[in-house]
């Protein structure tokens, strides 16, 4: 299969190989996202979190077959902050999106931890780029809200919706906490339980807290698997996205976004060196050694790592 | 107050401030590490962790309180993966530790996000070896287990206890797959709701499924806010250790969690040069207007900033 021609040929195989080849770190991947940089930047991307049992796959659904509506290409791309032995556990997940999967114009990818040194991160930007390339109109990216891991993934998004549900534990106080900070639009949903209107008043509670200025998040209450409010939650998406373009916030959270990605594309390229420095001349482990019978501390093991690298690592 | 005499004399505000000094990012907090870096490795650390709801803080009370009555000296290091903004949260979940509190013998923190890039993991592991300096038995550390980077914090255990709970939502299968590598103790806590047996069984059945061969995870019911079964998962972490040390699996995990530290403090190092070539020269804001412009990619702007570093980053 010609991945570039498929590519822009609107071939989902094509789209999903390259996205492969971008999680194994294969270095033509790059080169063919380097080739249609220019195409990138129409796709709106939104981000979509809360913690575990919140409904974020059912929100998700429900929002891209709004969105498939009014004729738009959708991608979905679902990040799993755990392992590559959990492919079997998303699946669970995405098997309630198998309707929305048949449709021509809906593209679907699970995405889950490469690694424990920041490789998803790089691979997730990177399927964005290749749904931006592919001419998805809106690219929602869903994840766990929970670690800081998934909450720089979803900073890329132009608009973060976070879900919200009543009833969580103790440790929601804490989520919601560090949450207020990167959600443009809040959802209650399974707004039919018990202590819904607690959950949306704590919610509106810290909003206060927070003092926002010109923009104030919305707090919608929704049923997402009964497709309830679904409409009126997509129309705050769409006002929030109405405000930051014209407020000039857009273009500095596309800023943003690119400065979260240089860095991290700069810390896995200096990772990948540290790694084929250890397969080359079992440098670390030498250092590992001398920590760990204290002829020498960490801080200083790590400054002698950086000294090698500046001598034997250089591009 | 003198900081090094106040560690070695036992004074808790001395280490608490040594731990501040280790967030602050402050060279002589590094300097006072390695100067009693021959003091670390005698503390056992036991990593303490599992979803949002599970009851983490009380699990880890009561078992603080168990070894207490040991004549152990404890430190309960509390991981907040939100933000800094989240103090008010964490403080809820510590008012239930009171009584620990006023007890001499144990030293309570709790740590937040420094950042978005990776300082947190830094700090921790630099907390962790103040405590052992400070002459603490146990080291036990908290952290929510659902994002990649608490994972990694929970790394440096030489136990990893996690605690699930019945009844948390779909999200808790993609979590417990993530976790069945790094649990070594299993406790189901709140044992007397509906579904333990269930949560018990599906953690039975994926320890099977995952093959373990010499050492096979015990699973606990505990119900922590009643004292209950607290003793017996205790015997169980002490069962670990046991084998850890005989398996010679204790130093193996040991180097491990070297290896995590030093790359640890190797990116920070690099991140810390970055930042203070962004305070210098803006360097990166001019990388992020061009990618920003589309004049080059994101990959090619890492690779800028990394020759810009070599040229003019070195120690």
């Amino acid at each position: 299969m010609d991945i570039r021609a498929g590519l822009l040929a609107g071939n989902k195989r094509a789209a999903a190989r390259l996205i492969t080849m971008i999680e194994n770190g294969d270095p033509e991947a790059i080169e063919i996202i380097k080739e249609n940089y220019a195409k990138i930047g129409k796709a709106r991307i939104i981000g979509i979190t809360g913690p575990p049992g919140a409904g974020k796959s059912t929100v998700t659904d429900k929002l891209a077959k709004l969105v498939r509506k009014q004729g738009k290409k959708v991608a979905i791309i679902a990040v799993d902050p755990t392992s590559p032995f959990s492919g079997g556990a998303i699946l669970g997940d995405r098997i309630r999106m198998s309707d929305l999967n048949t449709d021509e114009g809906v593209f679907i990818r699970s995405m889950g931890t490469r690694g424990a040194l920041g490789g998803l991160s790089k691979s997730v930007h990177g399927a964005i780029k290749v749904m931006d390339i592919f001419g998805c109109d809106y690219i929602f990216v869903e994840t766990v809200g929970v670690g800081q891991s998934e909450i720089d993934i979803v900073k890329v998004a132009d608009t973060v919706l976070m879900v919200m549900v009543p009833g969580l534990g103790d440790d929601i106080q804490a989520i919601k906490a560090g949450i207020m900070e990167i959600g443009d639009v809040f959802a209650v949903n399974k707004s039919d339980r018990e202590g819904a209107e607690k959950t949306a008043t704590e919610i509106e509670i810290m909003l206060d807290l927070n003092g926002m200025t010109e923009y104030r998040p919305p707090v919608k209450n929704i049923i997402a698997k009964d497709n309830k409010g679904i409409e009126e939650l997509w129309d705050a998406i769409e006002k929030h996205y109405e405000y930051m373009v014209s407020s000039g916030n857009f273009s500095k959270r596309r800023q943003n976004a690119i400065e979260t990605e240089i860095l991290e594309i700069f810390k896995q390229n200096l990772l990948d060196k540290v790694e084929k420095l250890e397969k080359k001349g079992e440098y670390l482990s030498d250092l590992i050694k001398k920590v760990f019978n204290k002829q020498i501390d960490p801080y200083t093991a790590a400054i002698e790592l950086s000294n090698i690298l500046n001598k034997e690592g250089g591009e």
